[in-house]
């Protein structure tokens, strides 16, 4: 173990990694390609350049350059917000009386409150390269909404944010924080694509879904003029965005000869976990190192614990090319949990090819221990974590305690993706003791399931 | 001016200075004493310590003593958040087309969100040394009480939060934030006290004031075992916790090289302002620098610019200890602007004496105009400041824009006191524009005056 570790193990400027880290470059087994709904063939960069920027195109597809540039345009915005600090949870640790060393990566020191800024801006930066006027996104729990609000005033761009019906009422401070940047936002499912509309003849009185919000934006995307769709998780082009993370923590770690032994990551989408474990993940499949990676997904979203490895549709109006990937069915819409940013029926395809493989492990965890955790956390280490985080907080925790049993004095290290300062109508009814824990039966899981889409075996294997 | 300096002026952890400046020590012309309010005469430690924990009293009364040690065991939960983030406003400068270098501390990257922090560890420290159980204050803005919260909980005291009734209303948020952290939350003027039954009797719709929440802290506190009140602006002391701020910027520029010409922080009570500029000033007034210090005020609460200098209770139920000030009357009620840190009616007896003096300019501002600054700095710089922290901003950009039209490439500091995100309802009702200003007229003003306490000029000058 290292000795005179700071509290905060901070990067200096000129330390702030200069590439992004794209992980498949080093898997032997590559994930699946993401096909075309049409032909069922491998999608090709021209069937995903009328609805994305053109250089996230690239990336998404791009399986071969293991570091990829950070544009210097780009990477003097991150420098206002970047390195994030990197935390020994030295509070944490005496309260449990754990022999285990943890430390946590604070994503949550910018306005949008999490680590989605990192894919926010690259985009919106590419977007203005490109010469683009204006953008459409979905958001959940309002953090990617509230980064791309940023992001585009930060880079002069429109912005049209669909956000989800529930999470709109949920956290009317998330909607104003994004109106503020000066986006245009619109509770989904509404009357203001062909999408929306369909789901609110079957059902006016949803609370939406992500799947939802993503089918909206796509729609109004393709209709508008010099326009195009972001998206802030599950794409690969994001968790390469995103491996900035990895990327700093791992910088952080050599440099104060720091070895974890478990790295845990929330997983809605995929983008934080992806991020955080890039580099790591690499060392691992060379056979350098043995670290255990833990997904914590929600108990009443399990993609990865209870879902199917199959290909599905990103968004519920079916509309997105296929991806291959755990996933609940594009019709599951989960019920109303507070960790919006966690309600997502799918999953990265390259974490979803990890865990298949064996690389990644999961586990699902209800909402009230994960709050319990959460507050337990923000009374020692004295930062409010966000809903989402606050899942890694319960496993980070959980794993300490186990270490305590054994007396093994391993290194944890866990993502703490973003603050609940915007969530505080989740805290309310924790504190209130009116949080309930949703835990969809079998027949819920199956009613999504039915939703996947029949793809021929032959054809599958014919790719 | 200085070169290669990086966008974020981070110290590192060994560099976080050990010490508070005291900077009454390095006051030739001290400022007024404490008057006992029965007696008239200078209050002493044991006038105090009835009321408030015994250290804090000890360093109220200290005028001499340049730097007083930060105990260790205080010193360890700063470095939980400290360093705070020095950043130069890169983009503020190129968006201004100034030729000003313009840096701003940030001290709103921990969960309460302000610099408020910094005197409640302090406080809570020492309540936790003293052997005390318990502790009671008042909140305006909320952030004080969020700051409270946290130290208790970390500390492990019980805490009683009078916040202002209007407040409270506007900032649902804030109030469940406080009580995640476990504080017991009374929105003030209440039933819960002689003070608060007094004052709702004569106006039982007010909105409530930080002097009325005061007197029903500190009514409770002394009715209450092993317990003490705690406050967070105004007194010595809690500038002196606040120095930190001040050290901290000191400790960087010197690092780098640069010296500042203007320094600007908004003045509610003066905590913030006070702990900014407490090393600068003391080299100004050894006649060691020619630094313009900036205080700005809310024209709806204009304590400097429209106030009288003299003594007066910190309190509405005039049961504090007499402070000679910067006061607009301890009956003066400011309307229910949006910067509630700000709705103080006196203001700290060092800044009041260096105001008084010729050594520190004041500025008042109206709401508006500051929010226009505020969503102006948050779209360039990416951190949405806190109403109060957004007079600040409102300051520094109008002497950037002066630097422009002079063509002087002068160094601007100022204080980003914090953070706007549990104020979205401020920002909402200017984006909605049913934003107003509210300035006293003069009728308004000599109401308040009319709350001075008539101290016979003999007995004043006998002392």
């Amino acid at each position: 173990m290292a000795t005179n570790i700071p509290t905060r193990l901070y990067l200096a400027e000129d330390e702030l990694p200069a590439n992004w880290y794209n992980l498949r470059a080093d898997m032997r087994e590559k994930p699946e390609p993401i096909l075309h709904p049409g032909t069922l063939r491998p999608a090709a960069a021209a069937d995903l350049e009328p609805v994305f920027c053109k250089e996230p195109v690239k990336q998404e597809l791009d399986e071969t350059i293991r570091y990829i540039p950070i544009p210097p345009g780009l990477l003097e915005f991150y420098k206002a917000y970047r390195p994030a600090p990197l935390i020994r949870a030295r509070f944490l640790e005496k309260a449990l009386e754990t022999p285990a060393e943890i430390y946590y990566k604070h994503e949550g020191t910018n306005t949008s409150g999490s680590h989605k800024l990192n894919s926010a801006a690259a985009q919106a930066y590419y977007a203005k390269e490109e010469g683009l006027k204006a953008l459409t996104t979905e958001t959940g729990a309002g953090q990617w909404g509230s980064a791309m609000a940023m992001a585009c005033a930060f880079y002069g761009l429109d912005l049209t944010v669909y956000m989800v019906k529930v999470s709109s009422e949920q956290k009317p401070y998330r909607k104003a924080l994004i109106e503020t940047y000066g986006a245009n936002l619109i509770p989904s499912p509404s009357n203001t694509t062909d999408a929306g509309r369909k789901i609110l003849e079957r059902d006016p009185n949803t609370g939406g879904s992500l799947g939802c919000a993503i089918s909206e934006a796509i729609e109004t995307a393709v209709k508008t003029d010099k326009c195009r769709y972001v998206l802030g998780s599950v794409l690969n082009h994001v968790l390469l965005h995103q491996s900035i993370i990895g990327q700093e923590v791992k910088a952080a770690f050599d440099k104060y000869g720091i070895k974890p032994d478990i790295i845990i990551g929330c997983a809605g989408g995929g983008s934080n976990l992806g991020g955080l474990i890039s580099p790591f993940m690499g060392e691992k499949l060379a056979g350098k190192s043995n670290i255990r990676f833990i997904a914590v997904e929600p108990a009443s979203c399990p993609s990865f614990t209870r879902g199917k490895y199959a290909y599905d549709f990103g968004d519920t109006g079916k509309t997105t090319p296929l991806l291959k990937m755990y996933t609940l069915g594009n019709g599951f819409i989960p019920s109303a949990n507070h960790a919006g940013g966690l309600r997502y029926h799918g999953m990265n395809s390259v974490l979803s090819k990890l865990h298949h493989d064996g690389f990644l492990e999961a586990r699902a965890e209800v909402q009230t221990e994960v709050f319990d955790a959460a507050v337990r956390f923000a009374k020692i280490e004295g930062i409010l974590p966000a809903p989402e985080s606050s899942h890694a907080v319960k496993v980070a925790i959980d794993e300490a305690l186990e270490c305590k049993r054994t007396g093994e004095k391993k290194t944890i290290l866990f993502g703490l993706t973003g603050t609940g300062y915007f969530d505080m109508t989740a805290y309310m009814a924790y504190n209130a003791k009116t949080m309930s824990d949703y835990i969809p039966t079998d027949a819920d899981l199956e009613r999504g399931f039915a939703t996947l889409p029949d793809i021929p075996r032959t054809r599958r294997f014919s790719l």
